[in-house]
C-alpha cells in the first residue's frame, strides 16, 4: 500500500478566520457549543469538533470558503442534518465546518421531466413537502430526516430502495464546488448518458472527500395511485427471512420489505403504542394501480402464509399506514429507549439474498452468546439488515462483545459476498472495514482519484482513508 | 486544459511480439487481414489497424499482456464483438489488440440472488442461451448482439431500459487488470453498497481507458410471465412523441417503447416484410403478470388514441413478437439497404421527456433542409433517439451536411440539458463533444483518473480525451 495523504501538514486555521467573517459576516461562528453540535452525528460516539462553523448561503459562497481554506491548507467538512451515523461529520483534524442547512431552496421541479434541482441542505422531508400537489414525490427514505446533500454523499438508501432504488439511482446530475474553489457540473438531466467517465456515481458516496455539493438534481417519481402496507408475524427469524427471500425472487416491485425481530417489536409497541404480536415481523407496503397493488398483496399473503406467517394485519387507511411507518421509523430511538443511558452501535450489513438467512442466524446467535440486548431489524427485500447494539458507555466489557460480534458479522458478511456496508458509509468508523472487503490496492485506486482531485487533502481529511 | 498524455511516447510494439509469442504460441496474429478485422467497428468508418492481435483464455494472459504492454509501452485495445459505432476498438496508435472473444465463459449462475458471473466475451445472446430454463433473463439489448464487456465498457443501453435499466444500473461487480497487469475486484454482490467510491460505476463506460475486464456480476431478472406487444401508427411525429411523453409521466413501467419514422418503417417493411403503414409508428412491450399487462396495454391504448394513434396492432404470439422484435433489431441494415453502397453514421442524442418532441422535430426540420435520406428511430421511452444518416463515400457535399446537422442536434440537445451521447458512447467520434458538453475543466478532472490509474497511458490511447 503506498502511502496515504500527509494529514499532520495542515495550515493553521487562524490563517482563514477573519477573511470568512469579512465574507460571511455573523454567518461564522467560533463558539464551542456550537463547534459541539457539529463534533458528530448519530451512532458513532466519537465527538471532534471543528474549529470554526460557517453558514453559506449561496454556491460563490462555497466556492470562496473552499479556495480560502485549500490556500492555507485548512481542513473542511461539510455538514447537513447529522444524521450520519459512521462519524462523517467529525473533524478529526479540526478545520472549518461548512453547515449547509440554509442552503436549503428547490429551484426547479420539473413534472414533465420526473426531475428537481435543489440546494443539498434541503431535507427529504422539506423537499416532500415543496412537492405536494405535482403528482410526483423523492422516494429514497433512509428514516432519518436526513438532507439531500448527506444522502447523496454517503450514498443513502432504505425502506423503499427495493423499488425505487438508492440515491445510486435517483441523482441524475451534481454541481460540485472542487477543492481549490472551482464549480463544476457533472451528469445531465437526460435519462442516461454515455459521455465519458460517470462522476456523479463517482461523487455519489465520496463522503465529502472529493468536492462539496452545491446543487443536485434528483430523479422524482410518480405517487402511486394506490398503497397498502401490511404486517405479518412469524414464528421464528428463519421464517420471515425465508419468506423474503421467495418474494424478492418473485421480481415484483415490492415497495418496502421491512423485518423486525420480537425484541425490536417490543421496543416499538412500547413506543409507539402498536400492539403488534412480540414476535419476528415483517412491514410491508406496495405500491402501483389499484389492480397491481391487489395482485402484489394476494402474492405477499399467499408466500408468508407459506412460511407459517400469521396475524397479517392490513393499515388500509393512511393513518393506520402512517403510524405503522412512522413506528419503524423510530425504530432506532424506541430501541435506545429500552436501555436508558445506553449509547448506540448501528451494524449495517448487506449480503447477497441467498446468505441472508443465513447472516441474520449467525447475528443473532453472536448476540445470544455474548447475551447482549440488541434487536435486528432491516430492509432485508435487498439484503441488508442492521443490529442495534445499546453497550451502557462505561461497560468496557460490553463494547469488547460487541465488537467481536460486529467484527464476525462483517466477516460472515464479506466471506458471502456481501459489503461490510449497505448504506452507512465508511465516514471514520469503517475504514479498517473497507481496507479488509477491497484490500489495500483497491483503496489505493480510490485514494489515487482523491489524491488527483484535492492535491492538498483539505476535503473531510480522516475519512473513507486511513 | 491541463494537457494530455503525450501519446507520441510509446515504445516499438517489436519489443512485446516475441513475448506474446511465447506466452500465447498460435494465439497471436500478424497477418494483415486479421488486424484489418480488427481496424475497426461499425458505423466510424476511420480503420485503423493494431499491430498484433492476441486471444486470451483467462485473466492470467490478460495480465500477462498487459504487463508486457505496460513494462514496453505499448498501447492496448480490447476487442470485443466489434459493434461499437464511435470507433472504439480502433488503433490510433498501434498496438496490441486483445479479442476476448475466447474468455466467453459462464462462470456461476445465482438463481436465488438472480445474478451471473460471466467472461467478458460471451456476447448477450449467447448469455440469455445459457440462461434458458432458470427463469431468470439478462435484459440489457442494445440491439446488436456485443460482448458484455463491451457493452460495460460503453455503458449500453437499448430497447428494455426503459424498465430494466442501462448497464449501469446491472453490472454488479467487476474483475479488472490494471495497466501495469494486476488484478482487482470491485463492487461486490450485495443489491447495494456504501463502502467507499463505486468504482463499479466509474469503470462501466470507460472504454477501455482504465483496465481490462477479465469478469463481470451481472444482476439478472426473472421472465415475465406475460409478454405483449403491439405497434401503433401515428399521423404525424410530434404525434407519437407527444404520446410517449405523455406515457413516461405515467411512471408504469413499460418494457419497451421504440419510435420509428416513416422512412423507417419503409425500410423494416422492404427488409423484414413488415407490412405496416408507413407512417410514424410506435413499438410497445409490456412485461408482468397477465393482468399487469392487460393493464399497461389498455392504458397504452388509451394515450396513443388521445394523440391520433391509429392501427392499433397486437403481436401477442411469441413469433409476431419476435418478427416485430427482430425487424427493429435489423432497423439498421434495413436503413442501409435503402442506399446501397453508402456509409453510415448514426446519431445518438438523449434529451430530457419535455424536450424530446422538440429535438425530434429539429433533427427531421434539418435532415430535410438538407435534401438528406436518413431515417429517425430510437429508444423515445427514454428520451434517446437516433438518426440513421446514409451519406454516400463518394459525396463530400453529403458528409459536410451530414455533420452540419448532427452538430446543430448535438447543439440544441446540449442547450435543453441532454447529452451527446445517450448509449455509444464517446470513442474517437466524440471526443470534441465530450468537450463542448462538460467543458474541459470536467474532462481534466476524468483525465486525472486516467492519468492516476495508467500513468503510461497504454489502455486504448487515444479514445474519450483528445
Amino acid at each position: 500500500m503506498t502511502s496515504r495523504h500527509p494529514l499532520s501538514s495542515f495550515g493553521p486555521v487562524e490563517a482563514v478566520i477573519a477573511p470568512l467573517q469579512d465574507l460571511l459576516k455573523d454567518r461564522v461562528s467560533l463558539a464551542r457549543a456550537v463547534r459541539e453540535q457539529h463534533a458528530r452525528g448519530e451512532g458513532l460516539a466519537t465527538s471532534l469538533a471543528p474549529d470554526v462553523v460557517v453558514w453559506p448561503l449561496d454556491k460563490q459562497e462555497v466556492c470562496a470558503i473552499l479556495a480560502l481554506c485549500n490556500e492555507h491548507r485548512v481542513p473542511v467538512i461539510a455538514f447537513g442534518a447529522g444524521s450520519s451515523l459512521e462519524g462523517h461529520v467529525s473533524a478529526p483534524h479540526g478545520g472549518v465546518c461548512i453547515d449547509m442547512s440554509r442552503m436549503d431552496a428547490v429551484i426547479a421541479i420539473n413534472p414533465e421531466d420526473s426531475d428537481c434541482i435543489v440546494q443539498p441542505g434541503i431535507t427529504r422531508e422539506a423537499l416532500n413537502g415543496h412537492l405536494k400537489g405535482t403528482g410526483l414525490f423523492f422516494p429514497v427514505d433512509p428514516g432519518a430526516n436526513a438532507t439531500i446533500g448527506g444522502m447523496v454523499s454517503t450514498r443513502a438508501s432504505g425502506t423503499t430502495t427495493l423499488r425505487y432504488g438508492s440515491m445510486a439511482h435517483n441523482v441524475e446530475a451534481l454541481e460540485v464546488a472542487l477543492a481549490d474553489g472551482r464549480l463544476v457540473k457533472l451528469g445531465t438531466r437526460a435519462r442516461k448518458s454515455s459521455a465519458g467517465y460517470d462522476l456523479v456515481h463517482l461523487m455519489t458516496g465520496s463522503e465529502g472527500t472529493l468536492g462539496v455539493i452545491t446543487e443536485i438534481t434528483l430523479r422524482l417519481h410518480p405517487l402511486p395511485t394506490e398503497v397498502a402496507a401490511a404486517s405479518c408475524a412469524f414464528p421464528t427469524l428463519e421464517a420471515a427471512v425465508d419468506a423474503v427471500t421467495e418474494l424478492s425472487m418473485s421480481g415484483v416491485p415490492f415497495a418496502r420489505i421491512e423485518f423486525l425481530d420480537e425484541t425490536q417489536v417490543r421496543a416499538c409497541n412500547l413506543h409507539s403504542q402498536l400492539g403488534l404480536a412480540e414476535l419476528p415481523t415483517l412491514f410491508l407496503e406496495f405500491h402501483g394501480t389499484p389492480l397491481a397493488v391487489k395482485e402484489q398483496a394476494e402474492l405477499a399473503q399467499e408466500v408468508t402464509a407459506g412460511h407459517g406467517g400469521t396475524n397479517f394485519e392490513w393499515a388500509t387507511r393512511p393513518e393506520d399506514r402512517s403510524r405503522l411507518w412512522h413506528a419503524r421509523h423510530l425504530a432506532y430511538f424506541a430501541a435506545l429507549a429500552l436501555r436508558p443511558g445506553c449509547v448506540s452501535v448501528v451494524a449495517d450489513i448487506c449480503v447477497p439474498m441467498s446468505a441472508l438467512a443465513g447472516s441474520v442466524a449467525q447475528a443473532r446467535a453472536l448476540i445470544d452468546a455474548e447475551g447482549l440486548v440488541a434487536p435486528i431489524l432491516g430492509h432485508v427485500g435487498d439484503g441488508n439488515f442492521h443490529v442495534l447494539f445499546m453497550p451502557m458507555p462505561d461497560q468496557p466489557e460490553e463494547h469488547a462483545a460487541v465488537d467481536r460480534v460486529y467484527a464476525s458479522m462483517i466477516e460472515h458478511a464479506l466471506s458471502v459476498g456481501g459489503t461490510c456496508t449497505g448504506e452507512h458509509g465508511i465516514g471514520m468508523g469503517k475504514k479498517s472495514k473497507l481496507l479488509l472487503e477491497y484490500g489495500s490496492e483497491v483503496v489505493d485506486l480510490m485514494h489515487a482519484i482523491k489524491q488527483a482531485w484535492d492535491p492538498k487533502g483539505i476535503l473531510n481529511p480522516g475519512k473513507i482513508f486511513s
